[in-house]
């Protein structure tokens, strides 16, 4: 009997969260539990956890011979071995490197004596989980050439290349919130040791720090100034720049110029159809887009004016990054 | 009979000279010709003339059953399209669009009233067709990941991703010649019409400007000095360096650290395998080899560090053109 392969699993392993779904080929989750990630002393115990989470949901759908293979979104891991390489941020991988896809592959073929190839289980990291998603399910289907930049905690990306996910030849290429954009001793200083990285400008974070200093610079009214400077955040600023509030919206276009700008570089090494911005500042809509698209066409190569699309995620509700790392389950 | 497809056809079409060849799969010219690109007044008269250049080629190798395919190298060629799109250079392509790859292959397959499949022909810019031939006969051989950096006139660049060139969405990715690196008011005029280009500080033309500039700074004496500042070019500064001359040093350290901070970008977009430069400019070797990698690795974020090769260019002697074009008649 043919197998049919109608869903895969995703997990999305978060520093506080591990959620689990399992996914149909239009993208719904039918199936899905969490779990909290580090409260096991070891990978050992979370896998083997993991696994009794997953029973149920497979036993769900019809079991193992329904499911093409699943798919991990984690931080700092590597689709080539397979492994979370030395994660700062969860106690069990803190100071070694867990081959997380091989582990769960051993246990959840284990589950079926029938299963004679072990069962495939991929791993990568968040932002590519997005961008896979995207692919699948969001707002690049039918695309082969695009990037996703996530707009978080930090700034990072998935790009898709000719419909692969670029991984270098060592598996941790898409660090486009590490490319520099102030360069020499202006820069601000970034969490990777170096300065003047996106990042440190256009991340959540980033905004923050620009709505502090942009505040400290002048005394022009501001909404902003409603609450403790050290206490904005970037959601502040969204509200802000929604109400019309001048020194919101000039945050917004500082911010949005960086992104354009480095966007024009981007293109000027893979040349996408499409940007797609992921993450709470997204969530400002226009007020955001607009100067991250006109500071792109302003500064790209005058061959590309024009022609890369600039969108919103297509996943920006709830459990995306369960269906972006559901996605790779289903490659071959 | 099977065919016996053991030789490609390269065309190396530049502003002054076109030269074909054909190759065999070590890499080796078995036969070669030129003509005057701009000697025909029309795209039809330039191919009609190629095709007679190449007939007696094809028959000295066996017949165009031995011939797997061919590939040309041409400026503002767009592999998808197979055209030449608006040349400045090349009077009968400067105002149309010419199908160069259509034309070639309908005509190369008139000679054979045996072809049932048009002649592939397939056509790409210069930079993209050197990493063509680095990946086939020069020092990417077993390199699924590296970018090539050509340092001529411009700078131009070819990228190759998991084994396969970037072209992007619309043809034209691979321009890291026009990546920013100096942003704002103090960026060199480029000749695409904006500022601050890789490409103004590093092609063979912005070495010399840096030279310029050096000398007018300051009055230290240098070789350099020996020529009115306005006709040195790179190649003066290339023999003063490799004479010791301090002056000339600082230009290649200067020149260095831009193409070192521009690879540490570029590796956080794709964290290639290596860095393959072409062009005189390489000729200085370690001089400016090791700028490049020293401002790389001090620049780079540190899961890279010390990760990438810098390599020069394995097809540095003539013809390399026509062997980068000619790998592009293996392809699938």
């Amino acid at each position: 009997m043919e197998k049919q392969q109608k869903y895969t699993i995703g997990i999305d392993l978060g520093g506080t969260n591990t959620v689990f779904g399992i996914v149909d080929a239009q993208g719904t989750i039918v199936a899905q539990d969490s779990m909290k990630t580090q409260a096991y002393e070891t990978a050992e115990a979370f896998v083997e956890a993991g696994v009794a989470r997953l029973v149920p949901l497979i036993s769900k759908v019809g079991g193992l011979d329904a499911i093409a293979g699943m798919g991990i979104g984690a931080p700092n891991a590597n689709f080539y071995t397979g492994a979370i390489e030395t994660a700062p941020n969860i106690t069990w991988a803190h100071e070694r490197t867990v081959p997380l896809a091989k582990m769960f592959s051993e246990q959840l073929s284990s589950l079926d004596s029938r299963q004679k190839e072990p069962f495939p289980v991929r791993i990568t990291n968040d932002a590519n989980a997005a961008a896979m998603g995207e692919m699948a399910y969001g707002a690049a289907r039918g695309m082969k050439n695009f990037i996703v930049i996530t707009l978080g905690t930090g700034v990072g990306s998935g790009i898709v290349i000719n419909g692969q996910l670029v991984y270098g030849h060592d598996g941790f290429a898409g660090e486009l919130g590490h490319v520099t954009m102030v360069r020499g001793k202006e820069g601000r200083a970034c969490g990777c040791g170096r300065t003047g990285c996106l990042e440190t400008y256009c991340s959540a974070t980033g905004v923050a720090r620009t709505a502090r200093e942009v505040l400290a610079q002048t005394d022009r009214p501001s909404l902003l100034r409603g609450k403790p400077a050290e206490e904005i955040e970037s959601l502040d600023v969204s509200i802000a720049a929604g109400k019309g509030d001048e020194v919101a919206n000039e945050i917004f276009r500082f911010t949005g110029k960086m992104l354009g700008e480095a966007c024009a570089d981007f293109t000027a090494f893979s040349s996408p159809e499409a940007f797609i911005f992921f993450g709470g500042l997204c969530k400002a809509g226009d007020l955001i887009m607009k100067p991250i698209e006109e500071a792109y066409n302003q500064h790209v190569m005058p061959i590309f004016r024009g022609k890369a699309k600039f969108l919103v995620s297509g996943l920006m509700d709830a459990n995306a990054a369960v269906l972006g790392a559901s996605a790779l389950g289903w490659s071959e």
